[in-house]
């Protein structure tokens, strides 16, 4: 099937936090693809993939990345796609520089941005997944599951005690 | 004509910064709707209106709030619409507060953040826009002249030292 | 006997640190109980818990939370039971974001926050047990022992080179 | 009548952020006094005022100070009465200092922090009403009260562009 | 004479705080260039702006930029001149965005950066300067005069007090 | 009379903060002097001032800087006598950048940091005079009645409502 | 010999890094006292120890603390002697909280303060050894030779490739 | 060959950050030399190398220093050269300290600023070689080519999901 969803990430050391991202798009059983694509190392690949993801049928984008993360913004510059921004937890400033690098867009450009790193990952998934859920409203049901199992979940174990972590 | 995005704020006073959401998707044509929602002061109203929202035919809603911003996050845990989430300057820790609170929600329950004031809430309409735009195709082409002008304003006057701020 | 005081948590893996509340009241033999109640993924049952509370004998709710903490602020909404809050350490911005979510309350509807982590639900416990000496008299020896012995454990040791960590 | 409730704040120029505290304890008719009592200035005053509280009826101590807020951990040190720590907001760090000092107390001695600044006062003052009506049932229905008017209040005016700020 | 040093900035906005990078410029009699180019609004023209930069004669690029700061470190992937980044101060974070979204560039592709605001652009022009002079060996003077005159302001008045600021 | 204390400041600018602490000596009636020393535009006369500040009778340091604050630093680095730090407000960052420029020195270089601004020049003085206290005892007596007024300031008017500020 | 540099710190697991200022004063030969004195939970010991502090011989008080670090600043309030404060690092926030509660005192009552953790610790002996050189000259030489040894062990090794460190 | 670099650190702790500038030079193929310089403990020694170093050769210094980081400000104090300023991660602040102690310099003495840690280190060296490459045009290629290589290692292997890291 034609990927509806595009993840791409600025570095494969971005992938240990983005693969949660695609697991959720999985469990969700939506077509999406993986790339990597630096905004800085390929600057050219860049433009090229964001332009021609609309043609090519992606609906949403998921970009994530880390430190000066440029990769959301710019990508947001060059498609009228919605781009969302997974901010990737840096080493010295644990993702507060990737998250003001993403978040902090000027009017004009948005990216939805979601948590830093793993929680954002997913988000990232079920955001795009209720945002293809308003055309393609068979994805709607999955998310109204996973919601639910979610919810049971918590539900199932109200005693905190009672759980080996 | 029917709303199709809903703008939520915690506060008349949020009205200043949430106004640029409004005015933004008045210059795209696209139909929406306005209301004060408290998630603190009128937290059975904020469900209704969460529950309520995907039937009415809103198919996005911007909420927009400060410090303790939990508006956003808990109208994204009562429906399966995209939440778009505006943070608002707040007074003491300049909105730093406000972006935290909406944008590290755990994984399972996403918010798409905006940038922190007017920036983020003229963003949070743009891409409101181009989520619908995925199935009313007819307001891409409002977004992709949206883009141009800005562009053009750009690049008519490339020398700073001719403008008038 | 019938629980005074409720200890909530947003997920089972805040156990680690919420269980100082718990363990804390039990030295003061104070009865208490102990749930998980997530305001993101299960806000129905968090809206019951919070408007039953007062009725079935509780007369004040600790909640702990971490990262967009809004399970203290939005008990708070739904009771007058005084809620304290506890934030718990995020793994990426070790707590800034759940003590700001928490802390930073508007006007009307308070909560009060103890520190990040560990002590945070030590001194939750203690608040609690303080504000419920008020009417139940008899808990004030308690705690007053528990002071005592906690300056005696100082005063007792007063040389640090002497004692083994 | 005997003040239940004492707010105390560092310094005369604090009163701008306490008043608002006085404020809403006289719309809930709860007795209150109110003094200048500085933790660096006036040391033993405040261990005076600490150690007498209680023995004067006060139930609830509410403490605000600035920067390095000394006040509201060192008289929670000093009695057994709850206290709550007001942020007030400081000229360079905008409060966070004064949070930050009040908010993390070690284990042992717990300080119920409310919001930095105005927010944090009214709070301060919503809490200790509650705390105090567990046992003064007379104070619960003025706090009812105080709420519905609140939850009112925004409900009355759901349109924001309709409001005059 | 052709310009060796390009100033590009992302608004007419930012020439507030860029102008100062001009004028430092035209103190040392440097050729240089200024031109409003947006990383987000116009991102073709950011990048044949910098892909030319290096025919046309340019040796180092200033850039300025604010909040999520991509100018810089974009035009720095397009280009191997040196790059310099000055991190324009933003509403709402104080420029601490803009510092990090320029400065934490990953490895690979640099960006030396100045301080934030006006002193960073003074800078940015009086590095610039020390780069060329590397090679245009008559700029060394202007530099070596211009030290010497700020030295001499401050050796000139040593006594604060008597200075009118 | 000799001057026991010196004060230096980075910039004429910094003056408006630093005259608290000559202010704050004239009270005391301690000798002083007061000069701009640059540690970036002066680097020498920094060095030279260090070098020569015991010989030339100081007995204690207090330096004033913003931003990159390097100036106390340096001066401890070129001098035995004890330097104080006083953080001057910067403009984009509000001293943080000043703060943690002067007090996060390495181990084997002193620094006594004071608050920012206003706070910590004038405690700069009252420190320093404390120093210079314990070998000349008269200066003692200054201090113990700059404490005493400074503690029945406030316990003459403990009633914050009845002071007009 | 009697101690002339009291150390005191807020908890014994303080002691791992204040062992670092007794050590260097231990080096320094300069007699010292060593005691936990906790301003929460021995608030009335600590008023003693620094009521009695110049009674028993003591010319400078170092005091160490983390989180909400009141024992700085309450040492100060009540003794007119010098006192230092060393920010001990937090868990959660990593000694911000602990350097912001102890550096930014209000004017009037001074904590000269040192850098987060071991470097603090040390600096603070340091510091309180040139403070008491002043009079106890004795002490200048042990200074004077600490610094020429700390000179000479960065002058011995230019090379750090070739240093096991 | 004679050093056309000269890359400087505070302490041979530093070595293990700033080796990675010293290994790109090398991948470059570039002359250069290191040492160990702290502006603290060894200020003469600072003062010296910066003042010869344009005699002996030198044409850009990378400084690179941890904490109150002095070392790249103060040498661009007493040279002309170009300098770059490394950041070095820092215990307790994460390098935010190292950070702003050397980006927020006043206005006329630059230091051209690279990001916290390894990544800023190997930043450095390639700025420096971009800088040196204006007037030796034969390390321009060596730049090229290094750009091209890391382009290529990313073009690659576009999927992560294939790649062992």
């Amino acid at each position: 099937m034609t990927a509806l969803i595009g993840i791409i990430m600025g570095s494969t050391s971005d992938w240990e936090t983005m693969q949660h991202a695609a697991q959720t798009l999985q469990q969700l059983n939506i077509p999406h693809e993986v790339e990597v694509v630096s905004a800085h190392r390929t600057p050219d690949k860049l433009f090229q993939y964001a332009e021609g993801a609309e043609d090519k049928g992606l609906e949403v984008i998921i970009a994530g990345a880390g430190g000066a993360a440029h990769l959301p913004g710019m990508t947001a510059a060059k498609t009228l796609l919605p781009v969302l921004g997974v901010p990737v937890q840096s080493k010295a400033l644990n993702g507060m520089d990737s998250l003001l690098s993403i978040v902090q867009m000027p009017a004009g450009i948005p990216v939805g941005t979601l948590a830093i790193g793993r929680a954002g990952a997913i988000n990232a998934a079920l955001m795009a997944a209720a945002i293809i859920s308003n055309k393609h409203t068979e994805y709607r049901q999955a998310l109204t599951d996973y919601r639910q199992r979610q919810t049971d979940s918590v539900t199932a174990t109200p005693d905190p005690r009672k759980v080996t972590q």
